[in-house]
């Protein structure tokens, strides 16, 4: 395979920018890379790391003589990003990004880069750690990368930022912004709006302290600490840039909650029963997709999970 | 260390059972064990596996001779499991088991078993899995067991009791039933209520397919959906058996969502953010002490799993 691009630029070094420059290196030999993070403090520590073959102190810096520029901020700082690089942006780079949300990306880009090759992108992998030393090669392989080119998108150019997404191991699902927006609100979105809610809740109670929630949350709430320990400016960045998907998943899961509710206040044992065994389903189908661990309790490598 | 008992009778084999009894076997050599399951089924493949010195063909049968009853049923099903060993039990035998919810378990083994030594536990660990071959020895391993003992206990039953879960590796403390249940309906309860909810509003939309849901799981939802793979009978009783608890945790939690959606809805970046920044310290807490994984993503074993 001829490698997708001669040089990538990568805006943004953190879990995602560190990993993209990651997977150039295992997987693209002999593409160049460069980089730029608007926090000196994050630059000092890439070059340290040596994270591309040059991080820059400016963004356009960056961009120069690249043709692929992957915008890795979030999402609230797309466009302040691409109208920083765009000085350096020669006429026939592709911009593309990975963004948690589409449709206010797609239209951000648009705006502050007129006229340049827009092709967005969202791989959906990533960890709870952030910052230049959290990224690895591996993030993206044997997960999903959702692209959502706009409707007159240059076909060759869609093709190569495909092709580097499948250089990473990734599998390519095309679909429009808006659908984007709208499944991802119930796949990462939602999640990570209740995980945040339950964490706050539980380290909120006068009745239970932290301490006791901290000690006995093998009994499920462990579970939603991780995701609730990822990046906060990421996060809010995606809910008040996927505000409508939100807020209306949200509501069919407020729905949904309250009729549990109900059933709980009225002791009604078949209803609740009915309803936890129709959810087994769907982490069968994550399994065989491969999109989970299949050990109990994931695998977690801690005391209690090896079998024996 | 003498052994606590001279001979441990499970009854109910699926996950905890089954654990309790290859604990047995791992950390106390010479305890005799007996077992027995209300599912013929799951009886033959107790004997299969070899789960227990012997497997009985009735609740009372499997407690003759036994100084210590250890019941590993759903909540809902412990009333009439004491009842059906009532006439196997020797006088000095203590009566424990593993239920999740403790004042409604106490009420109901008081009542089954007047004038027996009963000491119940809830040793807070367990996988989603379910079944006599779902149990391993080391599930009990570093997690913390709750012992709720009525105020006249006996303090040596209760130092028995104690022995047991200590020689399985866990770490005991003691509470009363009605602050266990408020704790639990916060660390385990409310956490699995919501994730039922969430993997049950995921898979009943119309906009978005229940393929498109499986597919891009990585981006948070596929964690929830271990804990919803979880039981439905035992996680129905749960709900039926702690309800005041349960509801009361729920409502904390709907409260803080709502004003979270209104804060999207508003678009307050910093109310959401300030929310978003707080909830690390608990994943802290919980990894210093052990109670998880702290590599990302729970280590996962998977493709990506690895750094590289």
């Amino acid at each position: 395979m001829t490698a997708p691009f001669r040089h990538v630029a990568v805006i943004g070094l953190g879990l995602l920018g560190g990993s993209v420059l990651h997977a150039v290196r295992a997987n693209l030999p002999g593409t160049a890379t460069s980089g730029y993070d608007a926090d000196p403090v994050v630059r000092a520590r890439a070059r340290e790391l040596g994270l591309a073959d040059t991080i820059a102190d400016s963004a356009a810096q960056a961009a120069q003589g690249a043709d692929l520029v992957v915008l890795c901020v979030p999402v609230g700082a797309m466009e302040a990003a691409a109208r920083e690089l765009a000085p350096g942006l020669a006429p026939d780079c592709i911009v593309t990004d990975v963004g948690s949300s589409k449709a206010s990306v797609a239209r951000a880009l648009a705006e502050a880069l007129p006229g340049a090759c827009v092709i967005p992108s969202h791989p959906v992998a990533g960890t709870e750690q952030s910052g230049p030393d959290a990224g690895f090669a591996t993030l993206f392989r044997n997960r999903w990368c959702i692209v959502t080119p706009p409707a007159d998108a240059d076909a060759a150019a869609v093709a190569r930022v495909v092709s580097l997404w499948e250089a990473f191991g990734a599998m390519v699902e095309m679909m429009d912004a808006e659908h984007h927006d709208m499944v991802l609100a119930v796949t990462s979105h939602l999640p990570h709006l209740i995980a945040y809610t339950i964490v706050g809740t539980a380290s909120d109670l006068e009745k239970v302290t932290e301490s006791e929630v901290i000690k006995f949350s093998a009994g499920g709430f462990r579970d939603f600490t991780r995701i609730a320990a990822s990046d906060p400016t990421m996060w809010r960045d995606v809910f008040l840039n996927n505000r409508d998907a939100v807020l209306q998943m949200l509501q069919r899961f407020t729905e949904d909650l309250t009729e549990l509710q109900k059933a709980i206040r009225k002791g009604d044992g078949q209803f609740l029963f009915d309803h936890f065994a129709r959810t087994r389903a769907i982490r069968r189908g994550i399994i065989e997709m491969g999109q989970d661990d299949a050990r109990p309790d994931f695998g977690r490598s801690d005391h209690n999970g090896a079998k024996g």
